[in-house]
């Protein structure tokens, strides 16, 4: 395909040669992914997926993007983790709802189409769908001259997830008294990143400090964690009432969605370890509390509503779950309160 | 909301108010795709759709953009026809397997949000939904300060729909022999725009001449044609042994992805009309014959495959089907030759 290089198109931008390196070096990655419900090979205009047989199938779906995560990944030329993050939080979006995932498909957009890039971008897809049964049956690589700067690239995910109708969690049960639990994050996830950027510009990414375990660089572009693993028991025992995953718009703009709009959660802050990446973002950036809570997960990137009398259930079947709070009457006040922190109601 | 235009987010351009009011505004247009199948609202992490009921069901999922046409629509402050693009694009691709699309998602990525160009988008998207009984069940709207220039943005689709596995359409039972059809386009569709944008570089959109019927900037922004409503009585008649959307790749590109390896198309050069903007694109832009037929679909939208003797039915279940060639062996030539145009073989 060497001799398109001289082409029209490819002096208009658009390498069509790359493009087609690009699918190659995908091919294998995304056939790692595929279990026995997948259909087709890629190449076709769609990907195949039955769904014969399956019990009251409800499909749950979602698209998401990584936000300005991507600058980092750009920046310090990691590829992977970004991939990762976009699969571990969609997967946690239709996970919300109890549905496990079925299928994913990708797209990417560069300026300037790199095939390496692309690759690295998909590796991180096609591992983070293997840790949950999630097939990659698609994608689009998109090659947009002139719409990115050099390097830059956005990237957006869409899953395909399925609960069983009798099993769908909306948070209709819940009920003022409930227990709430949290799962601590693996830090920003995916969310804030425009914030975090200004407030910590001009500290350097490879340098440790801050109380930080381990380079800024790194603990930044430490993958979403995904909560099906975590999950998978309490919801197989039909435990759960509601469940929020804490993404844009932080605790107070996640929580609320999951509940029924009379009820309101009251957290415990002291109840879960903030991580010191919060801190250093709030004192450089001087972000007022009141904001840090619209914007960030804050250590707390999960959170589920039992029943009260579910406590010990919840204990041996996650182990891990903190509790957090309760559930309460919302009375016209916020959908969430916190207790314990001057300044934040 | 507004208190927040003086907080720390909205210092970094990242405006959650201007968010908040893009869900507002296309929460009813959303809301107007939807049919019984859809179980939630909007606001919930992820779009619940039953598909109990169906028999033999096998899922088509396509992810797509529309590429630089968008340098187009922010040219012109038009932003309705990129939503139609976008569905109508990944209908036609979820149809050549035999599907009809079940739901579709979104996503929007802007530099600064603009509540009301992103209206306009899904305006065009919940226009195109619902002729085609697709329900726009979620999306993803991204602010990314410093991705996108000023004005700027990027759009991405996703589409699910459903065929009965004993009427999937794979090409396998294509035969040497067998008659090509072809449906006319409604333009240059959703490819090759950095290419066109090129070639037509300096020439005011508005004006009218060069063999165009409306002016230049209104038919390179014509929205992509779907075949759905075209195809459905031949899909339903059974008689379709495959279908090609004619998509990046162009003619040259796309017919091959439909047919087994050992089978090529003859295309009969002159038997379907190409629009005089492709003679336009090609004179201007200096483009030969060979890349032409590598990128744009020229005129031929789609094309379809029926045993010979299907011809009868085809001309009354399509009657607009044009014939335009038929099905050889491929004796590892070109998946696609041209029959009366010298240069092309």
């Amino acid at each position: 395909m060497a001799e398109r290089s001289d082409s029209a198109y490819a002096r208009a931008g658009v390498d069509i040669a790359a493009g087609e390196r690009a699918v190659d070096l995908i091919r294998d990655l995304a056939r790692s992914t595929f279990g026995p419900r997948v259909l087709t090979d890629l190449g076709a205009f769609g990907g195949l997926f039955s769904v014969e047989g399956l019990e009251q199938p409800v499909l749950v779906a979602s698209a998401d993007g990584v936000g300005t995560k991507l600058k980092l990944a750009v920046q310090l030329r990691r590829h992977t983790t970004v991939g990762r993050d976009l699969v571990a939080h969609c997967v946690n979006d239709i996970l919300t709802a109890g549905a496990t995932p079925l299928f994913f498909l990708d797209y990417i957009a560069m300026g300037r189409l790199e095939p390496e890039v692309v690759a690295q971008v998909v590796e991180g897809l096609a591992f983070e769908c293997r840790q949950h049964g999630c097939a990659l049956i698609g994608g689009e690589t998109a090659e947009m001259p002139g719409m990115y700067a050099e390097g830059d690239y956005d990237l957006a995910g869409f899953i395909v997830g399925v609960v069983r109708r009798d099993r769908v969690v909306d948070g209709r049960n819940v009920r003022a008294g409930d227990q709430v639990w949290g799962l601590v994050s693996s830090g920003l996830h995916t969310n804030g990143y425009s914030l975090a950027r200004r407030a910590l510009a001009g500290l350097p990414l490879e340098q440790r400090g801050w109380g930080l375990e381990r380079p800024l660089g790194e603990v930044l572009l430490e993958p979403h964690r995904c909560y099906l693993p975590a999950m998978r028991p309490a919801l197989e025992a039909g435990i759960v009432r509601a469940m929020a995953h804490i993404t844009g718009g932080g605790l107070v703009g996640n929580i609320p969605r999951a509940l029924p709009p009379s009820l309101a959660v009251e957290l415990d802050w002291g109840s879960w370890p903030v991580p010191p990446i919060f801190d250093l973002i709030q004192r450089r950036g001087e972000v007022a509390d009141a904001e840090m809570v619209q914007v960030f997960n804050l250590g707390l990137g999960w959170v589920f509503v039992t029943a009260q009398e579910a406590g010990e259930r919840v204990r041996r079947l996650v182990p891990e779950a903190l509790p957090v709070g309760r559930v309460v009457a919302r009375e016209n006040g916020p959908g969430v309160r916190f207790r314990g922190r001057d300044g934040l109601t």
